[in-house]
């Protein structure tokens, strides 16, 4: 029995490959392949099954095209919101792979299809067990997202399956869920290599909290819910979407180019904030690398045109990449040789500017502060007198926004990414003077500034 | 102005990459478009255009695919025997790539469609011309692919359109040909980086040859057509093949899952002859890994599944890449672990066996001899008493060898190879006590023993 | 906390790179550094630590090396056989990497020295363990290495520091060993993805068996201690050694240049058996590729000259590496282009040849018959009348083998790779008519012949 | 015969590998000779020979430790300006590579001691001459590196050689010069892929020009010499450096070491003018990844330790890869995670921040202006009034600066980076209010802004 690990980075999304003999089954794949066959290729095993744990929300999955490719068979639960699969699986229903057994069990509470995989080595107890979000280390998945005004009811329900069918695996038994920290399916996740349900018992919420706090506690919370979820669930109700040919071959654009062809077009600049403070392309939305495949999905949608600014080349592939993952697949240029390109031809350069905590504090009268993290973050201590609206709501409201526009903004988050889009969407909208908070309220609170709540 | 040759190894096959700002033409790409991809990525430039000089015969192209990926149009001659192609050029007409014209010159002889690409940088002399088939380095293309009984004829047309078009560039031109030697297109061909006109003209036949005599020469010359080559034209018309999603996915079988799932099935081992004669699973074909996109095609088809044995299971999609450059995608299996994984399961392992040079001539009453090379070669000299037949029409035409199955028989080609795809056809044909005389010829004539002409 | 596993694959060996905050440690590393490099560069870590389980036998350690890269302290026992070391832990001692603390076990048995490291994340429980030797999956190290005779009752001592210190710890503990399954430092490993101590507990004989019973069992095993081991032993009380720059760079050779060269020198051929049977240059000695870091100890040494003959060019610096990972330094030169450029060339080829076990069965008498297993192997199970003779000795012995060097001679192993190395050191002694059994005993189970005890 | 050419970006350095058979000779090696290994173990020959054009000044040369890894021998002229080699020749001698031969011709000017090589396949003209500095495509190599009150005799004896010696070859010969357009060596480079003495004959100025003229133009140049140029001639005349391991291992430090080991040290900020302008560490140097091979040769050298700040982890090793090319080796740390992790944790930043030009012109009395560009281009047409000191000089210098602490000062090139180190120098020395000029001169013409000569 073999056992791999492939994170898909950005999205903190794990999926596994588990073989045996020279059979493997993928469980959860993303919608970029390459990875799981070249782990296959590396074992020297065939992908004869593709599990899914439930519907992603989070990213498309790649299982019918990871199928087409491999003649693998899609395993799921029996259950309407899966509208696909090959073998359809009830609880306690298992496969075979290679020797291995591979049970299934029905952990709802997350999505109403969640499925748990229960792996047992030949004449074995069992030896893991493939969660999906139902389980992660150090808490489970979120459950608001079928509906979220029933999300304390679904968490009850997810700690009575955890409770009732994981913890009587034995506590040897190897957790592999779906994602780790980072991941917009839940908050509060560990960071660990691997984890047992042994250790889990100790310390996850889900097992150290009765059924009525765990309720409480995690259908409490308040995550935003980015707009790109419902195509996803869409999509991956099908088995996901196949690889888009133009992530390798975004068009690269000359300056002139550029400047032509995206005139009331969506320019996305990925470069950190700090370089759009210093210089960017007037009208553009900021959004760093790492960002697009959640924050992409707040300003863009799999309809509409996108033209990409990046720090270097190398960089536009991987950004059409991560925007891909959401199923934002028209990328129709991006400007060769990066902003440094722009610059180097003599096009007009508008440029934002930043702020240090001190200058603000001292003139703070000069200035008005928006604050554009989560409501949680923002409840949990801010600027005095900063107004709030969260960063992906911004584009869409900022007309709600209490701010005078004539006069300087300073735009806030925790260390300055989220700010950096929100300084983009101020300006587009009007706004003069906007200046991003360099370090955010991460300095803020280093530099013990005043904080009300 | 950027220039990189992208050679594809196995067929001796060069396409080209020509970059100018931010633009590129890709001149005659294979199936497998990665590569032309990167280049392009890496000098930070989008392809605008992709040249064919010809419906190749010895690989499927890449064109339409290429198309599809970068938006790229197609550009190639006006004339019936290319059925498709964005931008049709006649004599004379040119495109622009960046700031470079490129001017299509018709340099039939080859084949009746057969362009010449001549790039000129602005306000400069010619600097380079993409000659296809018409002119390789040290001689030209074959002329006897459309009609071989027109074989002198065409090559009376190629020496005029070579010696009348291209020789009028300036002497400094470098000569960018799609074959380098070891192609099937042609023979003769002198292994060198580059090559200008200046250069050529002082020792390619087709200048230094009067007409007449190159039309003789060219034009008597006798090489073998594979079969595929009649697929391929119908597919390059076209624009050729897309890339086959398995060659990066042939199922991976266990021995007992091979065993039963190549029963009456076409099975190729792409060991070297050595390990083929040391031990191999019965009634398997004998193809060396880099003789697969020649000989796969005169022992198989786009039509028939295919099994493979390899050394090592890197080699599976090597050699499955190799069959599907000339449009064999049906490699529906593979032995997991290469021929080692038959050896250890116990499976019956059937040997051939091999013969040195001294021990068939001190015994040479006890075999028959079968030289497998092509008539020129078999006609330039060969063991006295060998019987011949090309080992591509061996399979169709094994019947008619004049030769005893009861009693041993020693294959030879030039170093072996060829002979060991000539044993395993004699092995399956029933022959027994088939040999392959180690070294071949080569070893032969090293020895100094004696020859017949 | 980030925990990676680097495998080196021919000898079964597992290092580990663990990793928190911005620090790591490397466990147990191999000469090649570039893979722990690798792994900390991805993770964005500096190497701060090395830690040595205990005196490797079976490859050259790369600690001092990668101390001298990094700048990392190396960390191990404080007891004799360590001749080197930044931080000397007692028992019970322990580092800090990050905000992990290591906690050092002194878990002799194996060797004297060897060390085991418990990693306890801040305020948390026993996370894993790195056993060394001391504990493998299924199994534990042999008990053999520093004195045969005393095998049993180092056993006993294995026993004790087993159940006496490391199974005190949590049920959930993740065993992390030096070694998998195909190690030459033990015999019957488990072949698992991860394992926890209350796995172990459950069927790994060191805690299934009594004391006595398991000090009988694992003290009595009869494993090979290759010559070798005594060199590695030397230079890893010193750290280990560094990369051999010419690992990159081995000469390759011409035939002519090889014929020449390689008189009266050591020539390994690293094909598998059947391309050796099939032809080969006589005197050279056949030892598979991954046969090297284990079969290259017994017929070489760090003081002599190397010369490699391989399937492909590719090959060379494999094998090199392979060696070099025993501290074979001195490959002098290799083959270019593999076999096929010496049999292409029209050098002399012998060949050995090969035989189904059918026929061997079939005129038994014709042929004498060699084994050349393990003595376990052999006693478990033979063809009747087989000699036997453990291939590492045979380069030394063979004139002690009761064998008529003018009578056939069957070389027999597991399935036909040792046996491939016995066929050419008895084509060296002066035997002919040596061919290996194809398929070896498996296959002459696998077929039901006759066996004798 | 095969041709390779190897660059190296940043430097605009060309290296070639010259292969026959299995021989090669590798020409003017960088100190990193991988990709030089790589090359030739891609095409199967080994390095027998390292010919050395002249004694390079801008770049470490790895001939000695090449040498040292593959047995080569340095071939190089016989003159005293190189103190090293193992075979020196004298004009009009050869060396053999396979069946190659290679005749050195001696061809002063750039430096005294410059050799060319031409290459002949047996029995013919010559395919193509490594020329080193003597002729790049367009030009020839400055004139004034030995003696700068010489260029204009230097570079006459420059054209007689190359008018005299090279122009004698024969018309389709190739040039394989030492450096493409972007080299500090030359200046005006033509970009071509490859170019002809017929060709160069054509256009390049050491043809098109009088003996003269073309002394009074090259000879009359103003170039900057960089300070490392005499350490690169001491190390280059032994052969150069050898790869420094570190720059795989530079330390990565957590923001709060990385603060505390800082303290009173050099800081190279790597990121794009744009995101130092937008936030920075206070007294960090900003000098952009591609100008580190020139420009980290003007503020630091191969005594001084080196701290690293990058956009990211990747960088780092690439920044510390380009130092090291000019033998700044002491990268003794560099921030994990970029700036970003600097802004995360909240740590002090400063921002400079930038000015468009027409925010410049409308206000330009409020506003002193540096130009840092070299004197040729200041000389050409710059803002009016503007003050300059070429960036080079500009930290030893900067008290000399004609410039008010107090005011604004904006700082301008060609289009931003070198503007970018300026600022830096600037703020060190305690000047505020310091502006990058958006797009710089470059943006300014665009606008058809005014401009005094």
């Amino acid at each position: 029995m073999k056992m791999q690990r492939i994170e898909t980075p950005g999205i903190a999304h794990y999926a596994y490959l588990i073989a045996d003999g020279t059979e493997a089954a993928v469980i959860d794949p993303g919608r970029f392949v390459e990875p799981y066959l070249e782990a296959a290729k590396t074992l020297g095993v065939r992908v004869t099954h593709i599990l899914e744990t439930h519907r992603q929300e989070d990213f498309a999955m790649g299982s019918a095209y990871l199928a087409e490719q491999t003649g693998a068979q899609i395993v799921n639960g029996n259950f309407e919101t899966f509208e696909h699969g090959d073998i359809r699986l009830n609880d306690g229903d298992s496969v075979n792979v290679g020797s291995l057994t591979v049970k299934a069990l029905h952990t709802p509470g997350h999505t109403p299809e969640s499925m748990s995989y229960v792996v047992y080595p030949p004449d074995s107890e069992a030896w893991c067990v493939l969660t999906g979000d139902a389980l992660f280390y150090g808490t489970t998945g979120r459950t608001d997202l079928p509906d979220a005004d029933k999300s304390i009811e679904n968490a009850g329900i997810l700690h009575d399956v955890v409770n009732e069918k994981l913890a009587t695996l034995p506590e040897t038994t190897v957790v592999l869920p779906a994602h780790g920290p980072g991941s917009v399916c839940g908050s509060g996740m560990a960071e660990k290599p691997y984890s047992t349900l042994g250790e889990e018992k100790q310390y996850n919420d889900v097992f150290t909290l009765s059924r009525e706090q765990f309720a409480q506690k995690k259908g409490g919370e308040r995550n935003p819910r980015p707009p790109f979820f419902r195509f996803m669930e869409q999509v991956n109700k099908k088995g996901g979407l196949a690889p888009l040919p133009r992530t390798e071959t975004v068009p690269l654009l000359t300056p002139a180019e550029f400047e032509k062809q995206t005139r009331n077009q969506r320019v996305i600049d990925t470069r950190e904030p700090e370089g759009y403070a210093g210089g960017h392309m007037a009208k553009s939305h900021s959004i760093w690398l790492g960002g697009l495949p959640v924050f992409g999905g707040w300003v863009s949608d799999e309809k509409t045109p996108v033209f990409l600014i990046t720090d270097r080349n190398e960089d536009i592939y991987d950004a059409a990449k991560q925007l891909a993952r959401i199923g934002i697949d028209n990328v129709d240029g991006a400007l060769a040789g990066g902003f440094g390109a722009w610059r180097s031809s003599g096009y007009p350069i508008a440029a934002s500017g930043s702020i240090t905590p001190e200058t603000l504090r001292k003139s703070a009268s000069n200035y008005q502060v928006l604050d554009v993290r989560e409501d949680d973050e923002f409840a949990g201590g801010h600027i005095p007198g900063a107004v709030h609206m969260y960063v992906g709501y911004l584009e869409e409201r900022v007309e709600e926004l209490s701010l005078d526009t004539d006069r300087p903004v300073v735009v806030t988050c925790g260390v300055g990414h989220r700010a950096g889009l929100g300084v983009s969407i101020l300006l587009r909208a009007g706004f003069t003077g906007v200046r991003n908070l360099l370090g955010g309220m991460k300095a803020w609170y280093s530099l013990e500034l005043p904080v009300e709540s």
